[in-house]
């Protein structure tokens, strides 16, 4: 897009007019639905600076690639409620795309942004949701790059959905996949579990503690590129989120067809987490996070990259929580503090719906 | 991902188990959601040969580009209902991000797919909107490569939301565009207005026909392709969805800054559309489409990319309506069969909600 286009873009919006909630009109593809993209969205991203070139009026953003690898994902955030301790659906939205562009070893670049918005929806609230989408965007060093709004009928949502897709950039020699996990790796955790499922379930359930526990919403772009900095050849990293660490990596043990054994001790959860689990019923082995990856790394890198990750502000509590072995293909297994042993399965379902 | 890895998952499938509708636990991570993946999403996909590698475990897909430009779009899809005649949700989020790609010149190649499905869904109507849209990506020799299922209380989806977002790769030498379109650009639309608007109304509303009106949905790719062959030169592509052939040209004269002027007795509308668009009080102009397009081609090429459109099957009835002028920019004119002119205005919001 040339110059003289974004200009105009910017320089005579639609304004949004006197509605302070969601009209099933602002979904129509008339001028309310142009308002809301250029007086409401826009505006914000590109305040932020995430708006990033191209701006809209062409129906897909063009955007420079080398020649090389791609990551490309894609997911629908619809945690209940829209705000929680720590973040909120905006925020979950950018960093859970970013994340899992970063464990497939990729420089996140570019978002998509697809709203799904239920009639009656505040403006208000839309508009601060915007503001942490474009602020998280900030932080992991992506852009917002297109985009589409779509209203449905009051009933028909949980006043609002968000998809978010992502584009990243995988450096030359860089090769993350479960596929390459072997037996004698290390299993490094990069923080404290459950933070995220707590912070939203005390929402719901109407929980308090005595300090504020907030979501662990983060992006682990930055963690991931100084771990590959320092390593390149990382095996596999998974970001834990619905089902926590044992479904996280009980879908790993599957795949590469390894065991893999955890020590109980040695993986931290804070004591209002543990609390919380205790009170709901609740195994932390299985809670989400948000800001969380698992490592598996050759074991002579091991002490190099957990150096490195306690470095860094999203990895200070990262710790070696056990090995990849031979024994017992596609099985988790957990070693108690008590010495004990059991197997961590993977769920039917989940503890807790719409946690994402 | 290692072929290894690929065989792995195709052996191994967690069974669907013996539910007959969508629970919430099949959006947990759990092992009904791997149920769902596995044997409901892609032997459907791969059956059609469009689940591509990489299939699923990794959080991305990743994919190899050359130098060059790629397009990035996304679209959500809230149609209601969600199947009509002539298509289903799950067809029409597939050709309308393909569409979306290939007006911008792009050669489609990638689609994500993000499922927020309704508790209580059923598995045999889910199974079927799989179907569609794995038809409707071998149609558009697109491969779908990644993806997301996320399920919400009943009550808290009208059954089915898709999200689509896409990847195309622009040849060297294409750039389509609206800050390209130019005063005396011939205008062409590439067939009859209005089906797929009517289509969806007519199941809505309990009209019927005396013969059956389908919705036009279906890949442009194809006939863009062709165009391009013929005219690397194309200014603009625009295809028709919400708001219709007004709402499109619209938003091109108003970045653009320039003038149209259409020919009414030049736009194709077939006779079933005219008599449903005179007892549901609208407008064809502004009826959605989701299976034309727009082009603005320089004058000196209008009779050959014609010619191109007409031999093509998506584009039988094309037909050029109209030109880019100098006058009046950022105004569409309409002169109508009687010598008179008005200006098509872009609506406030839309005549019909949730029409994709």
């Amino acid at each position: 897009m040339s110059d003289q286009h974004r200009q105009f873009s910017l320089s005579c919006p639609v304004p949004l007019g006197n509605h302070t909630t969601i009209q099933l009109a602002h979904g129509g593809g008339g001028r309310l639905m142009r308002g809301l993209i250029e007086s409401l969205f826009l505006p914000i991203f590109q305040r932020h600076g995430v708006a990033g070139p191209p701006a809209p009026p062409h129906d897909s953003a063009v955007l420079p690639v080398e020649q090389g690898r791609i990551a490309f994902t894609t997911d629908s955030f619809v945690v209940s409620p829209l705000e929680f301790p720590g973040g909120d659906i905006g925020k979950l939205a950018v960093f859970g795309t970013v994340n899992d562009l970063a464990v497939a070893g990729a420089k996140p670049l570019w978002l998509s942004a697809g709203f799904v918005i239920e009639e009656g929806f505040p403006l208000e609230r839309l508009r601060q949701i915007a503001e942490s989408m474009a602020l998280a965007a900030r932080t992991a060093g992506v852009q917002i790059v297109t985009g589409d709004t779509k209203v449905v009928d009051r009933g028909k949502a949980d006043g609002l959905y968000i998809n978010t897709s992502g584009i990243g950039v995988i450096p030359a020699g860089i090769d993350v996949s479960p596929a390459r996990v072997r037996p004698g790796d290390a299993v490094i955790l990069s923080g404290d579990l459950g933070r995220h499922g707590i912070a939203v379930m005390s929402v719901r359930e109407g929980l308090s503690f005595d300090t504020t526990l907030e979501s662990d919403c983060a992006s682990l772009a930055g963690l991931v590129e100084a771990m590959l900095a320092v390593q390149r050849d990382i095996h596999c990293l998974r970001d834990l989120t619905r089902g926590g660490l044992a479904a996280a990596l009980n879908e790993i043990a599957t795949h590469a067809q390894v065991g893999i054994r955890l020590d109980e001790s040695a993986i931290p959860i804070c004591q209002p987490v543990v609390s919380a689990c205790e009170l709901l019923g609740l195994d932390p082995l299985y809670v989400a996070n948000e800001g969380r990856l698992v490592a598996m790394v050759p074991a002579t890198a091991a002490e190099a990259v957990l150096t490195i990750m306690r470095n860094h502000p999203d990895g200070r509590d990262a710790a070696i929580v056990g090995e990849v072995i031979d024994a017992n293909p596609g099985i988790v297994e957990l070693r108690s503090r008590l010495g004990g042993s059991r197997i961590l399965e993977l769920l039917t379902g989940e503890q807790m719906p719409r946690i994402c």
